[in-house]
Order: structure tokens, then sequence, then C-alpha cells
């Protein structure tokens, strides 16, 4: 695994690197309350939606462990008021309101009848939550293996290595796989305006991973694949409607029209837990709208002259018809989607 | 015209307003040595095709002015020299090269006798470029009316206003015409990447000519063409070969794409001085590449970890394909571009 891990349950606190300040500074937050993860998924600490949705798990572990109630009814009620504040955290990412609705189910079991049950079942099924997401995403790496040229020049937006993750990655995970089964990758990381998540992150794990990569700016993939060739895009997700469509961080769309225009593969790296089969198109997903400073100021520098009007959509929806496969851990998915993602699903147990 | 102006000849020195200081502070430098003009160019004090075309003759008239020869022909070896160095500022944009041709063309004429004469022709071409690149900015704002519709929601890239011309701009000046002459506009900046002309010079721009304007992230245009509709992209240009495929400010392309993908008319503003008939193709144009620090800095902050590679093309191609009309001063050019480019450069004089 990594030297470094997203999240972790440690000594009765949850621990999250502070991505914020990486690859600057390595600085971890030990958290007690359910409302400062909510603070730290909001505020990007945290990101990547198999991270949130591991960290909005353990927000609950954090909410039975410190609750005040007395019984198993009372905990139950402080774990859904700290459920509602951490649903609003961050609203496009699925993983998010998946992870937090696994909890409440498992806790809400009537053989429950002690506060210390409740509290045991809350932290026991996140840190479930956190542990299958690692495999889900070694999973998800091996699936992709046969998609994978022996020499291939991979474009990749965002970051979804292991700190979008509990560890290992989505996305970034199948570049790890596919190396570490001795492929010739080169991973071309767009920085991913306005958090530059690509560069900073991405980039910052492929080092010490010893992978050939090269930063760019987003608006360059279209000139590495009409100068240079790519082979494929591989890109993670935050939602996956029923018919495909799929949201990301914003440009993954504009990346998956322009491999379209240079027929280069389209590939969404997609744990299960990202499937929500109950929408069933990309149109009926919340796009958050993030803060204007992400876009008018980097760092303490401001770029944008004082009465710039700015907008600033955290995500996009690609069109299925864009995208080549979808890769889970339980298979891999291919147009029409309708029926594939069912598919995938059912093998879900 | 405007408040500023990017270059401007005043008691024998060239002033140049540091673009790489604005929106934060407006800082002129007075320059009386043509290296340091070169220098300027290569360090982007001064950008746009169009402006360093005007900045590359100043700089002649420099070299003229403070000149060391005795004799005519002395002065004229002088200004080879110069030309030499300040063709090398900037491999890609096409007008410096037109520019400096223009100049030494005329420095040349045979009726020039003394040191005096050369100095005194050197400047005043000079100075008709820059007059001419204003008028020329305007016709190609007029001659693009009739393509905005009275409401218009149009994305532009990078900056082509006042600051990358002597004045007024390109395809910034066709929108400020646009919004001149009473049309609804709103601009969709692309901030773009790495050096922020968009965030930076042409929010400060619109806000000054108080057009409505919202600067996005450059891996926004998709999703704002698929949400909300845009009815045309407009950009500028560095060198537009015969067959209409454009160099210019990377990310262009992927724009180009974009817009095809939603049937957005993508127009090019380019002066005729930036079309270049002796390159039959767009992959004949050299593409400069910059450096890292670009990239992996944003002023003082590092962004990426120490050791990052990182790849900085600081133009791209969009092939003539994905353009639907090419503006310029003397008429616009449709495809097929080799015949309407070359009927649109025999109506230049």
């Amino acid at each position: 695994m990594s030297a470094y891990r997203s999240i972790e349950w440690r000594d009765g606190s949850l621990r999250m690197l502070d991505q914020r300040r990486l690859p600057q500074e390595t600085v971890y937050l030990d958290i007690n309350d359910y409302r400062e993860v909510a603070a730290a998924i909001r505020e990007m600490v945290i990101r990547g939606a198999p991270a949130v949705g591991a960290a909005a798990a353990y927000g609950l572990a954090l909410a039975a462990r410190y609750s005040q109630a007395r019984d198993a009814e009372g905990v139950r009620a402080d774990l859904e008021t700290a459920a509602d504040v951490l649903r609003q955290a961050r609203p496009t990412a699925v993983n998010l309101f998946w992870a937090i609705d696994r909890v409440l189910v498992r806790a809400a079991h009537s053989n429950l009848d002690s506060l210390e049950a409740v509290r045991n079942v809350t932290l026991a099924e996140a840190e479930a939550i956190a542990a299958e997401d690692v495999r889900t995403n070694r999973q998800i790496g091996l699936n992709a293996l046969s998609l994978i040229p022996d020499r291939a020049n991979i474009i990749h937006h965002c970051n979804t290595g292991s700190l979008a993750t509990v560890d290992y990655g989505t996305a970034l995970g199948i570049i790890r796989t596919a190396h570490e089964q001795g492929k010739q990758v080169h991973a071309y990381l767009d920085e991913t305006r306005p958090r530059l998540q690509g560069a900073r992150l991405s980039a910052w794990e492929l080092i010490q991973l010893n992978i050939p990569h090269t930063v760019i700016v987003d608006g360059a993939s279209g000139h590495f694949m009409r100068t240079m060739g790519m082979d494929l895009c591989v890109v993670g997700c935050d939602r996956v409607a029923a018919n495909g469509d799929t949201a990301n961080k914003i440009g993954t769309y504009n990346l998956a029209l322009v491999a379209q225009a240079h027929s280069v593969p389209f590939y969404v790296a997609a744990p299960t837990s990202t499937i929500d089969m109950s929408i069933s198109r990309g149109d009926e997903i919340e796009i958050e709208e993030r803060p204007a400073w992400e876009i008018t100021h980097v760092e303490d520098w401001q770029v944008t002259p004082d009465d710039a009007s700015v907008a600033n959509p955290a995500f996009d929806i690609t069109p299925a018809r864009y995208i080549t496969a979808i890769i889970s851990e339980v298979g891999i998915a291919y147009p029409p989607y309708e029926d594939s993602l069912a598919e995938l699903m059912a093998r879900v147990e």
C-alpha cells in the first residue's frame, strides 16, 4: 500500500492528511467531532468520492462515540442529526450518501439494544467501508489491465489516487496496476484547475511510485493527442447515473470531447458505490457551485481584478455516449449502459 | 480608445505597460535598448501577436536611434543585428517577423542616404504599424458585427484586447464593438492557464469597458455550452497558415473541439498581418515551449512537488476544419480557406 493514508481511525479519533497543504507540507489533523468532518469535506481537507464516503462513515462513528445519549435510541437520533450535517458537505459525490445510508441501516438493526452496541457497529461498518474501498480499488486496477496497451500514454484528470480514496486509488490505481504489472505507462496529468489536484496530488503520488508522468495544463490535452498520440484517458467519478452519464471534476467533459475527436478511448473508473441506479440521467445530479475565491485567488495571490465575476461549478456531467467503458470492481460495463450497469449492479451482494 | 496603452513611443524611448503585474499593479517600463525589447517579449511584459509586432518594430526604431554607426550603411547593419535578436524572442507569432521585415524593407530603400534618414524612416514605419493596428482592430470589430446575435453568450480565450494589441483588440475588440453597437453580449472568459491572461487581463479590460463577463476555468467551457447554451466562441491568433490552420494560445484547440461538439460557431479574429501565406499548413508552425516554472509555480507559490515533470507548449494548432470563419480587417474568410484567404490577401495593398 502507500506510505501515506488519506484517512485512518486511530485511538478513538479520525486522522486525516490535510490535502490542501500537499505537496509542500505533510500535516495530519486529528478530528473528534463529526461537524469537523463535514467542514473538512467542504473545505477539501479530504476529497475524492471514495475518500469522502469513508470520511462520512467515520464521521458517524465519531458522532456515536461522542454522543451524550443514554441508550440505543438516543444515539440513533444523534446519528440522524449527524447524517443530516454530513450529507450537506458535498452534494455531487454519491459515496457520501451511500456510506451514510449504509452505516445508518446497520445502526438501525433491531438486535442492537444498547448504546455500546450501536457505537460498536457504527465504527465497525465505517472500518468495513474503508477496508472494502482498498480491495475495490485493487480489483478495478486488475479488471482494467486488459484495456491498457503494453506501452501507453495515458491522460488522467484530477486526483484519483490513494489520496482520493482510502488507499490505492481508482483511475490512478489503474495506472498504478498497469505499471506494477510491467507495462510501460506514461501518465499525462491534467493539472486540474481550479484546485490543481493533478499538479499537486497526482504528481506527488506518481513520484513516490516512480511512475513516469508529465503535468500539463487542462487546455493542452488536445495538443498532445494531436501531436504525440495518446492511447487512452482514464478518470474517476463522483456519481454515475443508471444510463452511464457521469459526474466528475470540472474539465472531465472537455477531456471526453477532446478524446472523442481523436478516437482516443475514454474510460471511467467507478467503484459500484459511485453508481447511482436511483438516478436515470446525469442532468438529475446536482452540481456543486464552489466559492469564487478558488478562481480569483491562487493561495494568497489575487489573480483577477477586484470586481471580476466568476462561475465555479466544481463538477460537470459527461454524457454516456462519450464514455468507452466504465470499469468497476465487479466488471467492465460497455454501452448501452442501461443494460450493462444494471447487470453489474446485480453482481453486488 | 482605452485609458491605457500597451505600448507607446514617448520622447525617444519606448513605454510599455508591464502586463505581468496587471491587474494588481499598473507599472510602465521605459525602454531604450532593443535587447530589452526582446527580453520584454520573451518574459511577457508585452504579449499578444499584434502588440509583439509593434514592439519589435519599435525595437528597431530604438536600435536605429541609439546606433553608434556613422552612416546609413552602418545603421542598416545595426538594424540587421537587432532584427536577428528580436526575431528570436517568440517564434510562433508571425507578426514579429512581419513587422521586422516591413521596417527593414523601408530602411533599405536606396534613396535613404544618411544616418538620420534611416533613423527617421525606421521610427516612422514603427509608428505607422502601431497606428494601422488600431484601425485594423476597429475594422475587424465592425466586420464581425453581422456574425454576432443581438443577445449573445460568447466564450473567449486568453487576452486579445487593447493589451494584446496597440489598442482596441482583435477578438475582444469584436466583443467590444458588439457591445458598443448595443448588442447584449456576455463574455465567458477562459482564465487561460498557465499565464492566466483571461482571468487577469481580459477581465480587467471588460470591467473598465462595463461589459458583462464571467471568468471560468479552461476545463469548464463544455459544461457551460451544454448547460447554458453559448452562441459563439471568438479567439485571436498568432499565425494563420494558408490553409486556415491557426496557431494560438494553448487551450484554443480544445475550445474549438468542444465548440464543434456543441455546434457552436468558432471564429478566429485575424489581422492580415497574422496570416502567413508562406506556410501551407499549421504543422509547419514552430510551437514555442515555455519555461516549466509557468506551470510549477503560480507567483511565488510552488504548485507541484519538487521532482515533477511538466510540459509547457505555449501554443497549439487548431486545424482549419474546426474554424467557422476567419475575420480580418479586409473581410471574412469562410472554408475552403485556401481560396478565401488568398482572396482576402489580394485585397491588402
